[in-house]
């Protein structure tokens, strides 16, 4: 069974959503044969690579609030993502684009990093208020997890993997997500949004009897067997 | 889609229910995209290559009946068989073993005679009452087809294929199938004897859906788009 979610590494229900899924995941009997991969999203694609303004600036800038209104309105996910362990202190973290981000993380795929760098750059956005576009703070999220230096170095210095995370854009255009967490299961079942891991249950269980079917058989009709034919 | 069909060349049903598979499919909007694939089942694995009694004969010795009786109870296939424009004659063909002829079905496979093949050698037996063990009977209609006589020489002289064939006869058993004809559509549906062509366009509607998924969305949960999060 595969999920694929699409996420972006500054997308606060794509946090809280990763531990629903993975508290979904723990309880499911088959975990050992679902094959997560996490395909990139940009919330902002017009984000800068130098920032300019911090997170709360940029929502207030985008809602037309101040900053202490968009302070309030992001209280909400803060509670909740409280509740599940996670202390958010993202808001006056820079306002940057993420490309960079997740072109290591196609890099960290090829090696069965992925999750791992995923847990690492939302916990250096979130927690610690770093910004997703200065290459120190990828190259330290990198290492902690194991990834190769010198390849790392390599990808940030060029354009590696900015077609696959173009691709992973598109693909979510064409099955219809306009906005992130977006869960795909063996392209069939779509899960939009941080649900509750029941939710991530009751999918995960009916695509796992779809992918392991027994024959629905049609019978009864003449045929012919070993002691002869039914004429 | 695919569809494979467990059957013996010497099965009157299958030949029916291949006629009524034909109906079907060519109604089927996407006829075009349908795989069909002849797997092979022996009837009567204990079948001599070299004949001492008719098709009749074995019947009557199976059922326990005289050969008057056997013929009179194989009479309800030859009329099912003439309404489609069968006519069977293959009560006094003689009783032979079927795996050299499904062993050259293998071989056409390989080079997409196999449809063309399997009609060839269900005329022989069921319309001009030829035996399916007789080599020269085999080169013939596979002659008639188009298949390479070297290849063909080659294979009847030697067991080339007869592993296919066992394969085939044991995935029949761990699908359930008893009997001749099954119907199998994406390893999923099971249809098992000569249904009427209404079932099996039913079950390629069916299958057809499965294999077309549109995603099944489950929404309404918080969730980050281009326009910020809901929170």
């Amino acid at each position: 069974m595969k999920i694929e979610i699409w996420s972006d590494v500054v997308c606060p229900w794509c946090y809280i959503g990763k531990r629903r899924l993975e508290q979904a995941l723990e309880e499911f009997p088959h975990r050992d044969e679902v094959e997560v991969v996490y395909r990139s999203f940009e919330l902002d694609p017009s984000a800068p690579q130098v920032p300019v303004e911090s997170t709360v600036e940029s929502l207030a800038r985008k809602w037309g609030t101040d900053v202490a209104g968009a302070r309030g309105a992001m209280a909400r996910g803060d509670e909740v993502a409280a509740e599940i362990g996670l202390h958010f202190r993202h808001h006056d973290a820079p306002h940057a684009h993420t490309v960079d981000a997740h072109r290591l993380l196609h890099l960290a795929r090829e090696v069965d990093l992925q999750p791992a760098l995923k847990d690492s750059l939302l916990a250096a956005y979130f927690t610690r208020g770093e910004s997703m576009a200065d290459h120190d703070v990828l190259r330290k999220a990198a290492a902690d997890v194991g990834l190769d230096q010198a390849r790392v170095d390599e990808v940030l210095a060029g354009t590696e993997y900015a077609d696959a995370v173009e691709a992973d854009i598109r693909e979510a255009a064409a099955l219809g997500a306009t906005g992130v967490p977006f869960y795909v299961v063996d392209r069939k079942y779509g899960i939009s949004g941080a649900q509750p891991s029941e939710v991530f249950t009751q999918v995960l269980d009916r695509a796992w009897a779809d992918s392991h079917p027994q024959l629905d058989v049609v019978g009864g009709a003449d045929a012919c067997g070993p002691d002869g034919c039914a004429i």
